[in-house]
């Protein structure tokens, strides 16, 4: 299981090696344990009844996303927010975007008056971790959303369109893709992209780390995150195939 | 005070009438109210001494904000924050963006182990709220700074550019500048961009409320920004020259 | 707007000079920008559907008071309650003051089952900021009843008398009228006296800071104060005669 | 224990029947289980090192309260307030009014930096529970002093005077001494009133409940208190001459 | 009422001096305080209207527990929990283990729709605090439940068995029954039982405090244990027959 | 993955499949995910600096266990305790008695000043959970501080015992090995026992769910924990030796 490479010798516009396994809950509607490199995040999706009060009468349901670092994901531990009584602000802000992202692309009027919960678990965290809980989340939420179906809970498939998210930086000077923590800890510029599968974007947050950027090199890493995000959304559509589609549903690993 | 327009009838690339009123608040070391259309931010800014403990002993500093919505800002009345026990999710991020921004153009190993702290809180909230407390923190920030280079607390002025930000967005289809509320309750995709004086980019965050958006609407947001902010600097530097260089530096408007 | 004078040579019986700015806030449907002195209070009523559990089915209204420094109000910074998780004890003391004496004045079966929300934002502090925010929220509040009224929302204005309060206070052995922050923080005895316009009272509280004090002292203090809430009525009194009286009803000083 | 007489026949101006059982709590360093009436208050006082923040290094002491309904005090059961995460705002208020009153007529310099904690837990409530609670606060304070002082902890009794509370109000048109829970909730005016042993005002609270009242009823209120309070004080000095004086020091009633 | 004797001779296998005084709280449904040795714990029962939301519909009751330890009743002051925000861990613990022991004997199926809270405050501890509070707690939840059969609120005493609890342990190598606070302190296991009074076990928690146990001596714990409890049974029997059966219902002390 | 077997037709009393990944996080010092039948714990452990306050200057160290449902782990999803701002009273049970069993064979002596978090979230929950945290967190634990000594940070392998656990039961009349979900809902009687690899005991926790039970049944519990307790500590031992021993010491699966 632990056959990633930290610190491999890929290029710098080279995505670190992508494993999927779904269904890792056995209990869960819909769950994916999504790996890129060494980042590994468990992602679960569950269909509720019920919406928030503001949207109670309208026929319309809602989506929600919740973000953790376990404990054990970091190198030094991190402390456990059930404990210190309060999310932290950082957890807040990936959660708003995990969830707001898989909105864009999730018709919320043909679920009827339920919540869907995406919750996104950092086993291990090594750089990227909102980014693979986009694409992970996506994958939990296609396959609660595909039971719910095959349940005739609901009755087609409300999604319009896949959905991925890849980080991208300036290290040293260079662009690059897909940051692990040693390259994010000293990049200039920290991007992260969140796409469809049809190449449209759902959003963009870039930040000057240290130092403002121009914007061409803003452009450049729009490229090379497009780039990305079309390599993850193959991945994607591999183990949607598979899990659907053949003999072996259950267990698919891609590279 | 209340004469700006609401629904006024500029061009969909005109920003709203700015008007900024330096030295707010008496005691404060630095404050604006700073007012563009009918949103209104009140930001002050306060030099504490000590820091977070991670960078005790460092002989840095941190620049940290906080946001809120005073209960009365909108129209219908938003919760106090405090006493509900916690800052909202959207609090949270708010602030997040606008310290980050903020230290993007503070130079904190000039600061010796002292905090400061840009507070914002909304007087009237009419869209454009977080980059209204971006662009009126940052002179907020410039009045506490000189201040306290004046006292010679610190050596110098540890800024290294001025900072502004604006809001752009897709209405009924075609881009736009600096939303209001109702425009903004229409957009099909919101973007906040935070640049400085130089023209660089710090912070770029486009997200797709109800479509995701394609690369061109992308660029020509972009574009439309950047030209926004630049008057918005343009104006900060009158309210900053007037402010120190001449007789009345109290009090200032400038549309 | 900082033309107040710290400090300035008044005598022992004399109020600090007033200022009121009435709707300040565009979006409230009641607003002032109360001053008094260098203390200045931001008040803002919102009249809002619904009552706390225990009224409903009654047909009764309620009212309730929420009060805050804003964290640049102060000389020293005051960390902001909604960042620590809770309202502080002087907080709640305070704002459950106001919410009493409003309720004296307001009858609150003619409300219906709505709740108004009088919000007392401190925007500079310098001594007698509880009483300022009532003799202001009175305002604020008049200013959203009557608009109710016009608006045919509520049949007639369910005031029953004017509200306003002043503190008192022995300083360096003498009784004194509206203590600044300088005076209050030497004073041996503090009092606050909350009255009607009528001249009848509605709140005493009177708290011996270093030493106890005996009943002529008390009775010295309750005549100035009597004093000083009349000056104040009289102020409130032409700010509303000036607010809906003549022609120009929206920005409206008194001294 | 139960000998008190609820809706007992005495006059306007009678307290109700006193008992004090002095060391109630036999590990505490000074408690009293003080009743008045059917009201009875559980109040120890703790003697602990250190003090807060502000004042370390200073060498001065501190004295805070902290007041609880228990939940089975009330007739309708009060809900708990370590469970609901919060003290609510009768509460901080009621503790910040015994804090305040009971460091009047303590000497904090002679304390060095240790912390009293006065805890007053109402173990049946049947109105004037503050009172109550401040005039026994009073002598566990005093016992556990006394303790301290007996072990050389402390050099003298740090206290400058005794003190003792009483409630007076308005029913029915007539002014009225020591309301019990029936009598509170049909009062007009409701005041408490806190006086030390030799006669000087401490605290006074007066409180419009339905309407304002004139200053001549006022008067009258306050004659009364005084008249309460000097009852309860020279119950409280036998009940001190009774445990320190003779041979049966740890149990005394007095009425 | 501090006649009991700490550190009293007592050999190993015998109880601590028992004292029951009922209808301690005259408000209160149900109350005792009961007290064994030093330890003494106040306890309520309050039965309410309603039941938690998984039970609404069902015409079936709930009993639940809350248990604090006053901030007096330790050596060392206990910080209040409520104003700590949270009720720690140890806390929690205890309640759970008092509500599903007390609910173990109550056909919460007789009860209709209500929920009895069984609330246990620790006037003093001195070890055993929350096999007292069991025991104290049923004869509380007795006297409650009877008073609601009497006044017909319910139809018959929805009791199955009588309740009591005991701790027992081993210290210095020799097995020992109810231990105080500087036993327990010492005790290589501790071990508390709650038993009914037809001999049946309702919770056995056995804890190495610092070396793991053996079988044998497991069992011999739970010999010592089943004495202890029926001694403490047939002292609860004698309160309840003397509290309903004869001529002085109230008060009633038993060693 | 999911080669257990849900209600597999094993007698009752035979344990559940076991499975245990070792080395499950890879930045964590210890972990293991360990999986009994469909019941599946992520057990990490921490060795970080420091200790309670109370340990300060000892020179001993502490240890102690964090634990959680995660959201998708349970049938009907389970709420995030980080979101609610508090830990709910069974996670708090639970991790006491993680944290107990564990301290009960760790020589805390020889940790030096340091904490040691067992944390344990649970990625599919069927009954059982504590237990099979408390027998992977042994597994973490001994992971962990196996590494501390290979590193020289600790001097050896303070634990004194290996430890695991094992929940019996009483389901439709007959004593039952290791319960899962459904049986566990059923149960009259729940038994969960702590004992360590030499057969000692460290924690019995017996709750009668129903009804109470009578010392026979007991004691036939307890005798078919200590069977499955034994097959546990046989299974550890092998993924220990596995681990350390041979050549491929990073996956191990026993039944």
């Amino acid at each position: 299981m632990n056959d990633t490479h930290r610190g491999n010798d890929r290029g710098p516009t080279a995505l670190r090696p992508l494993r999927v396994i779904p269904d890792f809950v056995g209990s869960a509607q819909g769950s994916v344990l999504f790996e890129i490199g060494s980042t590994r995040v468990l992602c679960t999706a569950s269909i509720t009844n019920g919406v928030p009060r503001r949207l109670r009468g309208t026929g319309t349901g809602w989506l929600t996303a919740e973000y953790s670092l376990l404990p054990g994901s970091t190198a030094e531990r991190s402390a456990r927010e059930a404990v210190q009584g309060r999310q932290g602000g950082r957890t807040v802000e990936i959660q708003r975007l995990i969830g707001r992202s898989l909105r864009a692309v999730t018709d919320l009027s043909q679920l009827g008056e339920r919540t869907v919960y995406v919750d996104c678990d950092v086993v291990e965290a090594d750089g990227g971790t909102r980014c693979a809980a986009i694409s992970g989340g996506y994958l939990a939420l296609h396959l609660a959303l595909k039971r719910a179906v095959d349940q005739k809970v609901i009755g087609q498939l409300p999604l319009t369109d896949s959905l991925a998210a890849v980080s991208v930086g300036v290290v040293a000077g260079m662009p690059m893709l897909d940051l692990d923590y040693a390259a994010d800890s000293t990049a200039d510029v920290d991007m992260n992209v969140v796409m469809t599968g049809s190449g449209r974007l759902v959003e963009v947050q870039a930040t000057a780390e240290k130092v403002a950027f121009d914007r061409s090199t803003f452009e450049q890493l729009l490229d090379l995150a497009e780039q990305g995000v079309r390599e993850i959304t193959a991945a994607q559509r591999s183990v949607i195939n598979a899990t659907y589609g053949q003999g072996s549903p259950r267990v698919r690993g891609s590279t």
